[in-house]
């Protein structure tokens, strides 16, 4: 069984690209950016200072610029590429730069118009440091074309719909693991990691030797990411000093790779009976939570989801507690476009799928906080993840 | 007990900044990268699209600009940032950078001379999009000052040392769990959680409350990256689909977070009785990285490193299997300079701290690689991981 998107779609992507260069008038499309190159291929590497660039041409080679370490792992995960040049290392004796600008010589670029992600020519990441390539190739026309492939990605196709629900599954296995261990005196770092253990064997050995994590090195990440008592408070925090206590309010988070693609889910459980207060502060966040589910559908604008969540907070009287917006799409990345937010009047479409968390926050107190991961349909929405999402079901 | 950087050493660190600006004759330093922000501050969060910079005046308070869900956040973890200014969310009804220009207004820094890391005013990661700051405040001259905390970051401090010494003792623990635990008909990604989750237990059982990782959800992190069998030849690999078998070779990875810092620490490690041609590349490998060893000291090239390394692959008739330098500096990131390549001829310096991991590879057959952290001194070095090294110690 196949545990990630076709042959035949990572093609009908590049020729997307390719129908774009040719209205745009370009020769070919030069990309640095780790996500849009798995996007259009396939193949995931661990982005490093050493730079990487891929070269989609309107005719001609798909073709792999980077480190030589690279040379032998594509082959192995992606037949989209159909030639790599590389160079030994970075910085070297001749800058990986001076090398591409060669390269693009070589494949007849250096008069041509090319769009670019990033005008650098590389993503710049760990202490890299470089000339432009706009720079070393002073006859090439580079046009900016940011938004190409992220674009492309908006709107979600059956494939990628269908991996997404695959990590539903087991992001929902992952969860019940991570609620059925959490207990008062544990440190909350010690249940995220014997979750992600049990969860990530257990959908191993069910998907079998087909399936392998395309882009982390764990199939599942859950846990709570310090979000413990008084420190659920701070929707991103990184990790708690002390253990569990009775009384306290846990926000989770769960995905599971499949195929590259991941489901976003996020639930507040309490620890004990619940107080008048925390069931206050759980309950709005419930019926915000509920009043965007409603608002989803095909042509509403992104603002009118975080508007009507605003709004049940504001009913809730707890307005001031609001401390993000609503969702964001979601994917290939934690986060990506569309924004749910009060700012953004661009409207939702179908197939889009973001997630929908709208949270409230108390310094000092607690934070209430779920994550769903909702499929934009046309006259409404699916909701991906199916975890429980009531109060009594999430005690601990 | 405390396991960070203390409050005096992020104070210095904040004056090395003040006196830089003085003689640059800059008002205020603007910068966008994440780690820059925790080696001045100890403050960490987690990047996002919403763009944060930290503002550090030549007089005045240090300011952190951000979005609202971090301000809770911020005096929780350091007594480094005095003021906060924030935005709701992004994109938002006025874009962050429009806020960021205003927030620099109400500093007076509006007809003043800014240093900044990234002229756009926001690291971009995610799909952000946005004008650069540099256009939003036409009267400010902006100089960009891309390498100022790099280059701060280059040499340890005795501080810095010492925490990347405690590190390499839990590295130490996760890696003798992870050999441990390998064995024939697992998958590597079960060993690998399995170690992490033992390791990261134990080590914070030792460490007490006052341990807490400061930039990583898990204490440690260890285990094999896909590199098992065949894949071990693909020095960046991500993840395996078969199980481990008799006769593999198999590389591993290790770290442990101690204030934000890290060591590494790779093996090779080989499962049942080495062929000669393992031994043969095994051996090559160990006498690369021992001929590395002998080379470091201050004053010494990077080059002349690498050169070391190359030289004895030749030696061994194995130089055509070279597939990437023999290290780089680390302590924050994975990565960070210098580069211990061909290319550069920087001269290093007691007290940096780099990575020695020569490595060769074969297609098709395996990959041969040992990573140890090195401390570089006057007349020599100090390896900081001791995890056996020989063969006969690493045969599973």
């Amino acid at each position: 069984m196949r545990f990630s998107i076709g042959l035949s779609e990572y093609r009908n992507r590049v020729e997307r690209v390719r129908k774009y260069l040719r209205k745009r008038k370009l020769d070919a499309l030069y990309l640095t950016d780790g996500t849009s190159m798995f996007y259009l291929t396939g193949y995931s590497f661990i982005g490093t200072e050493r730079p990487a660039a891929l070269i989609i041409p309107v005719e001609g080679d798909v073709t792999f610029f980077g480190p030589l370490l690279e040379e032998d792992h594509i082959p192995l995960k992606t037949r989209i590429i159909q030639k790599v040049k590389t160079y030994l290392d970075y910085p070297g004796k001749k800058h990986p730069i001076e090398h591409f600008a060669e390269f693009l010589k070589e494949m007849k670029f250096d008069k041509s118009r090319l769009g670019i992600d990033n005008k650098a020519g590389a993503s710049g990441r760990w202490g890299y440091r470089g000339p432009p390539i706009t720079q070393k190739l002073k006859s090439t026309k580079f046009v900016e074309v940011k938004d190409l492939v992220p674009s492309m990605r908006l709107v979600k196709s059956e494939e990628e719909i269908s991996l997404i629900r695959e990590s539903a599954k087991w992001t929902n296995l992952a969860h019940s693991l991570l609620q059925e261990y959490t207990a008062e005196g544990l440190w909350d770092v010690e249940v995220s990691l014997s979750a992600c253990y049990e969860a990530s064997i257990i959908m191993k050995k069910a998907l079998g030797p087909g399936y392998v994590p395309l882009r982390r090195s764990s199939p599942v990440g859950v846990g709570f990411r310090g979000q413990i008592g008084e420190m659920s408070a701070v929707p991103h925090s990184i990790a708690t000093e002390r253990l569990i206590r009775k009384g306290d309010v846990l926000v989770t988070g769960a995905g599971a790779d499949v195929g590259g693609y991941s489901c976003e889910l996020e639930r507040t459980m309490i620890v004990g009976k619940p107080t008048a207060k925390q069931k206050r502060y759980f309950n709005a966040m419930a019926e915000a939570q509920k009043a965007a589910f409603e608002t989803f559908k095909s042509g509403a604008r992104c603002s009118a989801i975080d508007k009507a969540t605003i709004n049940a907070f504001k009913k809730a009287g707890l307005r001031s507690l609001v401390k993000h917006h609503t969702g964001h799409g979601l994917g290939l990345e934690g986060h990506e476009p569309p924004w749910l937010d009060i700012g953004n009047d661009e409207p939702l479409r179908a197939g889009m799928v973001v997630s929908c968390e709208p949270g409230i926050y108390e310094a000092g107190f607690a934070g209430f906080r779920h994550s769903d991961t909702v499929l934009i349909t046309e006259d409404g929405c699916e909701i991906i993840t199916y975890y429980p999402r009531d109060l009594e079901d999430l005690i601990i």
